[in-house]
């Protein structure tokens, strides 16, 4: 506990403690071997764990879409794994199927389905992008669940450039494969132009493809930016397409981002009362679903998932929940926003640093310009000059001081993408984060 | 840690505090509210989910194909929870990348693939199944993750009849149907037969459609029933099949279950050296898996997975093993099935206990006979009232002394299911078990 919860997310302590994969399997002896080893031994291997793991609770972690620790919810993360359930039935789970229950109805709630829906907790959002397709395709066709594609027309479904990978790994999973995927532009800001997502369901009509379903994007992952929900409602309702993370048909929510509930809590919603889920997804197994026993069995909601065995990963979101109230979440969410806009005016302000675009959410991406650049005419050959993301990186990581994610975009050179998550940050660590790049990157 | 480890794994304490899902409702408070709590009511928050929960830990729980607790695999989860990883990429999962990555280059050799394989950790086996059934149609078209199912000619595959449900939420989730899974019939025991699978697989290629996998089982689900692996291998390659779950293509193992890791620990393993799961899977997002980073990214293998967010739950078991060893491991099964043997010779020696058949594996399959019943004669009449498993399954959980399975199986009434997991049950474990059927049971 001490390691691994107060070391860990303390700032004076280093982020990571960098290895290469080849010293680290010397550090850590990986070879699983006949014989068990001593208590001493397991204790140290475990203090060697942490030691060489990154620290993701730490205040200077801003590597990816989570961060920070909250302390409710590790202990309730501490008491499922001590608990060991799993979410098939109430007679097995009763507090953790009553716990998910509350969380969604509440999710919903603040959703605004008022007339209500239906909702499961999944393995990650890739996961509940995979639900949304698949329920999508359903409601169009119900029986694509026991024909199979074959049976069916092309199905195509839209998504905008900016959308996150798993939609692709979606299309290719459930059978409806990539190129089915039509791809929306986006515009400067990173949002679907809803005129050319139009001409594309045009498209798929006129090729004898039946369109079915759009992914918009609350939120994009690089960018940060909101695709126009409304706009892509209204061409919804003219051709009849389920659409996906919106106020129309489902949405996928990880409060395992910004609200800090820890790996994984993903939800999955259905603006529906007709037991979409449970109709699409059931295959009914008479060991765990018997119709015959002494309770209201449609508590035993186990069979709306793809999984068999389902961690409770509700609870520890439905204790934080209880412990800081809704108002504390409203707050956490406020100061991430407000963390955004003051890194980027001080990015305004700083020589060297330039932001790729005005932030729209908490995603801040911006170039570092090292002092040898900032006389050059801006061109192709100054972009050409200015990758010096992944070096600052590598010696940000070998130093242990910070971590912070990076990557190029369409035509652009790698930039910094700096995604304020954590409440737990301050201006001081703001500060910090431009100060350390350049103090690693002003020699390049 | 006093009640969610010591107390839940007390044989002297209640396996369950059954309470109805209305009352449980009262009990929990489960409203989410505008404010937050205070500590000491957070705290009796935490005491009343553990105390209302079922110790699946309890030497008493044989209610599922998972039971008792190992404290090493505990203290990894405990670990990687407070470090709360996601295993994308090596820079920021160092050490549960490589020990993943150990722990499946031992399983891989127990299974045997000399030449070795591939494999990754999973959120349970039903999505290990879907990872099997996904890499073997890629394996037949890798056109189908661009083109999709409407491409290609029908696609079928095969399982006994006897399989668990996931491989049908496979089919439908995957695009194949329902439908196109030809079930084949299995033996009085539970064993897949060879010849009607040939026949199938001959039905499917003369109605055009083209057969790529059979799914075949080590362990039915309710019967634990082997099928005859190296009959089916062998039709497989006359037919050119993918074989799952067999020393030819791919498996599914969960250590979840007999070697007692802890929801969830699911491998899914390809025999492969042509990174197969990675060009089946990947999406290339470029914020996540960068190619100029300055280590070798080889060990970013999180695009293997469907998932982006992946929990390291190989650690567990990692940790597990390194203080258990092999021998220990082996130990435990050896226990398990030793149990097993005892319970069927108990069940033959006592009055009212009838086997549905020898056990093959650890699942013990057995009709209760309450006393009214004992001289009626064998025929449809006696076996309409041999129905009492759900009644003394009421009475049990009610009581909280156990909880063990019941289900019906073809013509057959519902029978108990037990299943022996975990290597801390005892012959007294055993002798409890029928005892207590028996009390619960021998007024009806």
């Amino acid at each position: 506990m001490e390691e691994a919860v107060w070391k860990a997310t303390d700032v004076k302590e280093k982020v990571c403690e960098w290895r290469s994969p080849e010293q680290l399997k010397d550090l850590l002896d990986l070879e699983l071997r006949e014989g068990g080893e001593a208590h001493p031994q397991i204790l140290q291997r475990c203090r060697d764990a942490i030691r060489y793991s990154v620290k993701t609770g730490h205040p200077r972690f801003f590597n990816q879409l989570y961060a920070g620790m909250d302390p409710y919810s590790l202990v309730g993360r501490f008491i499922t794994e001590a608990i060991n359930p799993s979410l098939y039935t109430y007679e097995v789970a009763p507090v953790f199927l009553l716990t998910e229950e509350a969380v969604l109805q509440k999710m919903i709630e603040i959703i605004g389905w008022q007339e209500g829906g239906d909702g499961i907790f999944s393995p990650g959002g890739s996961v509940s992008n995979m639900y949304a397709v698949n329920v999508a395709r359903y409601h169009h066709c119900p029986d694509v669940k026991v024909l199979g594609l074959s049976a069916l027309p092309r199905l195509v479904m839209f998504t905008s450039q900016e959308c996150h990978y798993s939609v692709a790994k979606a299309a290719a999973f459930l059978g409806i494969g990539t190129n089915n995927v039509y791809v929306i532009p986006s515009d400067k800001r990173g949002k679907m132009i809803p005129a050319e997502f139009e001409k594309q369901v045009q498209r798929a009509k006129d090729e004898g493809a039946l369109p079915f379903m759009v992914n918009a994007t609350a939120g994009t992952t690089v960018l940060g930016a909101f695709d126009p929900l409304e706009e892509i409602a209204d061409i919804c309702e003219r051709h009849n397409l389920w659409m996906h993370v919106d106020v129309t048909n489902s949405v996928a929510w990880n409060p395992h981002k910004m609200l800090m509930a820890g790996l994984q809590c993903c939800a999955f919603m259905v603006r529906d009362k007709t037991n979409l889920l449970q109709r699409c997804h059931s295959a009914q197994a008479s060991y765990l679903f018997q119709q015959d026993k002494f309770y209201d069995v449609s508590y035993d909601t186990g069979d709306k998932s793809i999984q068999c065995s389902r961690k409770p990963d509700a609870f520890k979101f439905w204790l934080m929940w209880k412990a800081i109230g809704t108002k504390g979440l409203e707050e956490r969410v406020e100061r991430a926003l407000a963390m955004a806009r003051y890194l980027a005016e001080e990015i305004k302000k700083r020589d060297g640093f330039r932001l790729v675009m005005e932030p729209e959410y908490t995603n801040v991406c911006f170039w570092y310009i090292p002092p040898s650049l900032r006389d050059m005419a801006d061109g192709p050959e100054f972009w050409r000059n200015v990758h010096v993301a992944p070096v600052v990186k590598e010696r940000m990581m070998k130093k242990g001081s910070m971590m912070v994610g990076y990557q190029p975009h369409g035509d652009k050179a790698n930039f910094f993408r700096q995604i304020i998550i954590s409440p737990q940050v301050s201006r001081e660590d703001m500060d910090f984060l431009l100060d350390q790049i350049h103090s690693l990157g002003m020699d390049l």
